[in-house]
């Protein structure tokens, strides 16, 4: 038995002991605070007597291909404190890899009993999508910095919070915290809310000064109890599970067809065809079908 | 040979023809404006000796099972005009199939030598990001309309328009439309370019006024010359044909599978076998492609 069928036959075996965490999803650019604000609110919860653990998906820069988020000693507190557990996803790996490791590392902490589970990263490629996808409440962490050299937040991440807050609201910053709120406030007022009974919220936060930390909170978990009794959340995370394995069904069929010379060669040949305007999508997408079930060469299926 | 291999025989024969129109999609919800603005600007564009075709993609109500767009009359004016051509495609079809059936109308279009080639769309669904998949342009109209039945424009559509057009800025709505544009103006303000070089632009028009609307053209075109000069049309159509092969590929595949009855219900098992969380998606997924290659039963794959 291979490590890869050790390992599944491990995580199936857990996989009745798990869904019984919060799942929180928390983002925001490089810079707006999402250590701070998470080693400041794991205190909160753990304190609560919650158990709290904290997987950080960590895409490798597009620019300097280093590490976004940083090390891990980043949390150095939360680290310590014997209620919390924290994990990095090793980077590198492929976008559908890291969503992969990321989802079983979710199952693992809640096997293991955590009472809540954070996916924390940061706004690069696709890795805001990906974590909404497996998360039941998206919070978007977004600094009142200003100035031309701040570009803003990922156009698509609005649509995605359940909870804007805007942190470092303390010291020279407040007032700049203050105007943030009421200019994303009235963004939010502009877009359609995600479940029309339960438009986003939005706050400020100050993790350092503790300002707003229990509000959040309390935010947060009222609108998981509110996505309890309404339905939302079974309905999403049955909807999650099912866009989950149709993804791992594409995710598998690619892999087998890079695996194979002879398919992967027609592939390229295929897709080039495309890109060029020599074929249509449609067509040589029924070819190499055809191809990955051994049917070229025979009669064409109806 | 069957009419879909004759038809696809004749699109293939029109690809080299294809490519050359400026794609523009053009959404809005329902009562933004859309069908007005656009018989207003085709008067203008098919003035200055262009031909345009529209596309109107009219997803079928999930509240009301009816048409969203209405029907073909609403743009009787330019459903007369010789150099422009309006056709709604079916609604019914799976939205897979719609966005088949509207790319392939638009090489027909381009093959038959259209300049411009508008697909329309409401905010419904995914259609908004279907339409933004297979545009060079994608513009956003939004009504200054307000009260509290306004629902807002969805979001996410934000995040895919290089330009936001406030409509029906005349008469009593005047106010109000300024108001819009400001408001607009500093939500996008708020978020990241989808081109670093080329922020998402913003205006006001009155098509009933002919007000902005040669402005709004100017623009349109002026953003078509700066993504032809950069390289971005070229990128983006290479990316956008990438994805449609691709997603051909996937759509082929859930065809194959839910034409054999014995693979239908091993896949139905399967998902069943995950929403129940008895089964890890990967390890149902490399089920199912084998299942699929007729594979299983034999020794599994490494």
């Amino acid at each position: 038995v291979s490590d890869v069928a050790h390992g599944e036959a491990l995580l199936t075996a857990l996989l009745p002991a798990a869904g019984h965490a919060l799942r929180i999803g928390i983002s925001g650019a490089p810079g707006a605070g999402k250590s701070t604000f998470i080693e400041a609110w794991g205190e909160l919860v753990t304190r609560e007597g919650k158990t709290l653990a904290v997987l950080a998906i960590d895409p490798t820069s597009p620019r300097s291909g280093g590490s976004i988020l940083g090390d891990k000693t980043r949390m150095a507190e939360l680290a310590r404190n014997p209620k919390a557990f924290i994990r990095a996803t090793p980077s590198g790996a492929s976008p559908g890899g890291v969503a992969r490791r990321t989802r079983e590392a979710m199952l693992l902490a809640e096997a293991a009993g955590f009472d809540i589970v954070v996916v924390e990263t940061v706004g690069v490629g696709q890795s805001e999508t990906t974590v909404a996808e497996m998360v039941d409440l998206f919070v978007l962490l977004v600094s009142p910095g200003s100035g031309d050299d701040l570009q803003g937040i990922k156009r698509g991440a609005m649509e995605l919070a359940d909870l804007v807050l805007i942190t470092k609201a303390d010291g020279d910053l407040a007032p700049a915290a203050t105007r943030a709120l009421a200019d994303y406030r009235a963004a939010l007022s502009l877009m359609r809310p995600k479940y029309a009974d339960m438009p986003a919220r939005i706050a400020k936060v100050s993790a350092l000064a503790g300002d707003g930390m229990a509000e959040a909170w309390t935010v947060m978990a009222g609108l998981e109890a509110q996505m309890r009794a309404s339905g939302h959340l079974k309905r999403l995370r049955m909807e999650q599970a099912r866009r989950w394995f149709w993804s791992e069904v594409e995710a598998v069929l690619k892999e087998a067809i890079a695996a194979e010379p002879r398919i992967a060669a027609r592939a390229v040949e295929l897709e080039a065809a495309v890109l060029a305007n020599r074929a249509l999508p449609h067509a040589s997408a029924r070819a190499l079908i055809r191809a990955f079930r051994g049917l070229d060469g025979r009669e064409s299926p109806p």
